[in-house]
């Protein structure tokens, strides 16, 4: 009868023992996400979903007060269009679902899902922009895309994922590339200050760039198995796409020209990264900031008090609620000690245990979800003592992650000490990189580490190529990543 | 080489004219839509999506106090899952997309691009539920959907299609009937109370109702064309769905049951309701709620005065902002003639004209978009004097809305009568029916009316049935529809 109830009571993998164990158990114990009947692809379940919201409001927030709006683009994308941009479309092809019919119907031309919009997106702007006044352009759209990717893992990988991709074109080379990086910015600035992640901004390597763009920036975040997780991605598309699509226009100096472009995204795979950053083996933790429930009441209810207690802890809940993320788990049927568990797993930043005693003490417990750490407050001073702790969850979230990364991130020279710091050690090299794709390859093939990205600060000395030990020409991050 | 510069300077065509022609030259020098190279789709420009965003904040707040919550769910729907139910496999079949390959190979069983939900959403309860206490499960997707209709128009039927969708289980017919009724006054009390377009909740007839329905309940409208427009519908799926699926529960009796089901929508196509039942040969006219700019500012730029009057108006619009959506308009290339054209084409509810004599007084003059109206007001009262302006601007859409659905409605007891309400008066007839399809056909056949729908509110005297003069079941609205 009860399908799932194995999966329900089933305790979490430690994150020592299997990780990837870890992370499938706990999205699946705190209601995340169910698997799809559809190969690769996920639901999000409500308390997932949430966690999406809170990244589309933090996120909305930022682009538009930097001057972008929304719009939405189909989700089918010619085959013609497609085969425009060469390195695009071998990028994505074998990735790309087909449609051919419709009906019983034959379509004259198949039509790909989209993976990407920047071609669909190349054809309107090639019918809108025809002056320099028309500039720039700064547009972005929340949407569904799909990749056929072989392995797929929930949040991380999936076939079918929501993301936003922003578009924009401008009138000269430096205001996109300008554009670029202000959005590598405001992605840093959401997963630091939102999501308490710290992130290393960086550019791509040829190899691992964005297939039609000239430049790819990532902002790359550790997780605590060691793997990095590139978490949002901005690309200088120069004119590349302008030239297959003829966006020109006319400039001041009255001359035609192409416009620069650039695109950004970031998608529910942000949701796999906070999980991963801030987990443990008690389930999931939340940022305060991010965190669709901010506080859990838990009313201690038992004997001659029990409506007294359920009476307080409804006051209670109304009153915080005017604060704070706020809710009431008042179900008889379970004990405090079980929800204590249950809420532990699903993250909830702060619980608030409260009795017949706490009652007549004019106080209530305070739990941190972070440290397990009790705290005994008056009632008098609840919202003051709140609103602190969640900031001081908020920073201490992030402050460990950070130490987390520098911990495990190595200064490596040579192949030995790169291979001990992400294999034995498993965090991150930081190396000197003569710049050449062969170099890149062999450390991959060696060690299973990729160059996550070129820092944007880049030290004086830049040292030696940590494989040919040729004069580098950057220092770089590698890791293995997901 | 301007390429769409015709579209821009072309004037709209009068409504009394050509309504249907008015309503292309709206959204299009509006500048809310485009035509996608895709049959059939559109491309939402900014104007028009934030007409969306409006339509999701305002509906979204209303289904979580109802408690509901988000989920998302695949957009590919397997061959096998769209089959299992005859009705409502019929009703979609035509319509689908297929996607049949992914990359250079074909798949194992066909996808369709979801049309609705009900399908997938049927597979995934039917892991989920598994007891009375899982239910009721009351959840909202807000999602793209696919129909590859034959004739499309902007907004009001599009190939692709923004839309949310709600799908819920309960335990019981009663509570699920009370839930398709509930969600039914959402709707109208949304669509009434922000949209300002007055509405008919009723029943649909067998003919009309959702493919998979038992039930299926509609609001109504009436453009301005004297066409009625369907603009949200909430179904009572009853165990159809529940019994193809097997979504069965243990109830409290300790007997397996099958869960009783509704959903409901509304999609993009209410912005096509919202533009036809309030715009004018001006262009659009927006209610206060829904508008994405309540507010535009327009300085009156000239001579030496001109940067004191732009930097007044800035001022203005930093103040203004605090409590309305506000925009100036101090671009110097246009002349404020030129703008007020522009500003009543788009539709923002207050225009503010602000010059040199209108600051040495102390004043500004605003300008109502749905009277024209002038107002002049002292700075000192601004506030106050627009927050009354907009409640009375909403309020007069409104019953404007409301008086010509009114006029334009006649009780019809005859064949005659009907013709003359729906054809020659344009608009809806209120009849008897006897409830039989023959006579719902052979009006449709005749008129080119369907009943739109059987109202909740029915009077104690039915009369008789406007085709066949026998006794009638109901009294149902008549009319032609989009």
């Amino acid at each position: 009868m009860a399908k799932n109830d194995k999966e329900f009571v089933k305790e979490i993998t430690p994150q020592s023992e299997d990780f990837s164990q870890w992370y499938t158990d706990v999205i699946k114990k705190a209601d995340l996400i169910d698997y799809a009947p559809i190969r690769g692809c996920m639901v999000l379940k409500p308390d997932g979903y949430e966690l999406w919201e809170a990244v589309q409001v933090g996120l909305d927030r930022r682009f538009k007060e930097t001057g972008h709006r929304n719009a939405y683009f189909p989700i089918f994308i010619p085959e013609s269009f497609l085969n425009k941009e060469k390195e695009h479309v071998e990028g994505f092809n074998p990735e790309t679902p087909w449609v051919t019919h419709v009906g019983d119907e034959k379509l004259q031309e198949r039509l790909a899902i989209r993976p990407t919009s920047e071609t669909i997106i190349g054809e309107m702007y090639h019918r809108w922009i025809k002056s320099y006044r028309d500039l720039p352009v700064l547009l972005n759209q929340w949407a569904n895309v799909v990749r056929w990717e072989k392995a797929t893992r929930p949040f991380l990988r999936t076939t079918e994922f929501l993301w936003q991709e922003g578009h924009t074109a401008h009138q000269t080379e430096e205001e996109a590339r300008e554009e670029v990086l202000k959005m590598l910015n405001v992605y840093r600035d959401f997963v630091e200050t939102d999501l308490a992640i710290p992130v290393i901004p960086g550019k791509k390597t040829e190899m691992e760039k964005f297939k039609g763009a000239i430049d790819t920036y990532s902002i790359e975040a550790l997780m605590q198995d060691g793997k990095a997780l590139q978490a949002g991605t901005s690309h200088y598309l120069g004119q590349n796409f302008a030239k297959v699509f003829d966006i020109q226009f006319l400039d001041e100096d009255n001359q035609l020209k192409y416009v620069y472009q650039t695109s950004w995204g970031m998608s529910t795979r942000i949701i796999g990264a906070m999980i991963m950053v801030h987990g443990d083996d008690r389930g999931l933790v939340l940022p305060p900031k991010a965190a669709p429930t901010q506080v859990i009441i838990v009313p201690i209810m038992a004997g001659k008090d029990k409506e007294m207690v359920k009476e307080k802890a409804l006051e209670l809940q109304t009153r915080l609620g005017n604060s704070f993320r706020t809710r009431l788990d008042d179900r008889e049927e379970y004990t405090p000690g079980w929800k204590f568990n249950e809420w532990e797993m699903r993250g909830i930043p702060i619980r608030i245990e409260i009795g017949p005693r706490d009652i007549q003490n004019n106080q209530v417990v305070l739990v941190r979800r972070d440290t397990g750490e009790k705290i005994f407050t008056s009632l008098d001073q609840l919202e003051s003592t709140i609103d602190t702790l969640l900031t001081e969850i908020q920073s201490n979230l992030f402050n460990k992650a950070k130490k987390f990364m520098e911990d495990h991130t190595q200064q490596a020279t040579n192949m030995e000490e790169l291979r001990e710091a992400v294999v034995e050690k498993k965090g991150m090299a930081l190396s000197g990189w003569c710049g050449s794709s062969e170099c890149e390859t062999k450390v991959k093939e060696e060690t299973g580490a990729t160059i996550r990205n070129i820092p944007i600060n880049q030290p004086n000395d830049l040292g030696t190529c940590v494989y040919c030990n040729n004069k580098a020409q950057h220092q770089v991050y590698f890791a293995k990543a997901y």
